[in-house]
């Protein structure tokens, strides 16, 4: 699968010997494995091959990122049917090389097999460029939490695609998310305490920080606020669905639902970059407060708030402990 | 995952945030992924779930071991069956570190999904500590060609378990291959100019060396003679295949056969490692010299024969160009 995946000048050896070599000239590399299964994360028939490779490629390039690296090389484990079409194939690579190019990264290494399904596992790498990594550990009492890139879209274009309004521009958000990379290592450079990529959802992801740094995270629900593409699509979907009901034959696991405000705080997949930053941080604008991190009570443990108060209910809540 | 995964000295971030981190002082990360597929590579029913693990780490660290470098890490991507054991995979997961730890390398990172059978996809990376990696392409004419580690011995154990002759010890060649990790970093310091882990069949893989290196490698029938365990199995297949057919209901694609020469030149799975080394080499006791590398005739291209001649008719057998 080495044509249309050109390397960069970190692949020393690049496809086609025993394993790939990439320069670490930091003397760390950032390493993460994940899986993009075809009916859990993506459908043949909502996405093209080329949204699938961008989308295999943006899960691990963001992991990267929320580490405050620089993406630098993937390795692509891809499983698919026999009969599928080598065109397919061909435009999967191209999307893959392509999410790539945005952050300057390259596919230098992989494997195939036969399934029944396709799936691919993705093996991402990044580069520190010296600076310590971003961990969920590191936030602290009166720091800020802000985050970069568009929370709920992806959620919303599920919620369109199953209620079968393919033509919102926001059907895009689902298919082709487009992760901020380049504000993970930034917000490394302004000294963020912690951060991570929002793939679980917002109050999920940030509850994976609370809990490793062992804080309270309360959230300021007026910076949270859906904007008018969100409420115009949760509009639309409310509306199909009282015609028909949610095509949920696919995807099951993850009901998308028809209210904007859960869009925002529960779903995943849009892979902003939520980050903890010391008080005072002056913030470039694509960075929005959206909260603060504060001493649990007592013996609490971490948790995530809203307003305050505990908020119970959605899905992908973490309960304050 | 990460319980029964200690991490080693090189990870400086393990298992539980958004990537791992790893030391890599030499500048350098020598990485690569492989698939390990039920059905295909194993069957649950041969294969316990620590021979699985074992047997998915030491595809990726054989592949870094052929690239002259010491392996350091695995990340691992494992889909199942939702049915499945929770001490099926813990087992699982102690194989793998109990393969790693064989190399000092550790579990640093990985995914778990759903699937209707288990796949493993494995990404191990490695060290090559100030050496240049040894690629398929650097083999010349006048080089020594040798092997190091067991030659059909995992074919040997697959045809035994479709024979239905369990109780053979090479049938655990077949479960648990142990390649000779640090045979690559020794070829590597020795000065090899080309190595490759005998993962397809030392045929198909030294015709991977000729053809990179534009080389013929001529095999010497003598040092390949099945050694008296190998020829004990191909009687006892043989005679076992007398009163039954072989079960080729799972594994089909590799059919094993019943003869030993033949799963000396084609059976992979073992993971020797094969290298191509400067005449005068002095090679320690582990590597058996087994043929030359000659310069092809006329516009022929690169190839393999054996005893000077082409030989066709076997499988994995890389036609001479």
């Amino acid at each position: 699968m080495s044509a249309g995946l050109p390397p960069n000048a970190r692949t020393l050896v690049g496809i086609g010997d025993d394993a790939a070599v990439l320069a670490t000239p930091d003397g760390r590399v950032v390493a993460t494995t994940d899986f993009l299964l075809e009916g859990r994360h993506f459908r043949r028939d909502w996405s093209s091959a080329a949204d699938v490779g961008h989308k295999a490629a943006a899960r691990s390039l963001a992991d990267c990122a929320a580490m405050g690296a620089v993406p630098t090389a993937l390795l692509v484990a891809l499983a698919a049917p026999p009969g599928l079409a080598v065109s397919w194939a061909r435009e999967l690579t191209e999307g893959l090389a392509a999410e790539c190019a945005r952050v300057g990264a390259s596919v230098i290494g992989g494997d195939t097999a036969q399934a029944d399904r396709v799936l691919l596992a993705v093996t991402g790498l990044g580069d520190l460029a010296g600076r310590p990594p971003v961990l969920r550990s590191g936030a602290r009492p009166g720091d800020l939490v802000a985050v970069a890139g568009p929370l709920g879209h992806a959620a919303a274009g599920l919620a369109l695609l199953q209620a079968g309004l393919t033509e919102d521009p926001l059907v895009a958000a689902q298919l082709r998310p487009a992760p901020p990379y380049d504000a993970g290592p930034e917000a490394a450079s302004l000294g963020a305490t912690a951060m991570i990529d929002v793939s679980d959802g917002l109050l999920a992801d940030l509850g994976h920080i609370a809990r490793a740094s062992g804080v309270l995270i309360d959230l300021d629900s007026a910076r949270l606020r859906p904007g008018d593409r969100l409420q115009h699509a949760a509009r639309a979907v409310a509306a199909a669905v009282l015609h028909n009901p949610l095509d949920r034959t696919s995807q099951v696991s993850r009901p998308a639902g028809t209210d904007a405000l859960t869009w925002v705080l529960t779903g995943g997949e849009d892979h902003a970059l939520a980050a903890a930053f010391p008080d005072g941080t002056r913030l470039p604008p694509r960075w929005t407060v959206i909260g603060a991190v504060r001493q649990p009570a007592g013996d609490a443990g971490g948790g995530v708030v809203l307003d305050g108060q505990p908020r119970a209910g959605l899905p992908g809540w973490d309960h304050f402990a």
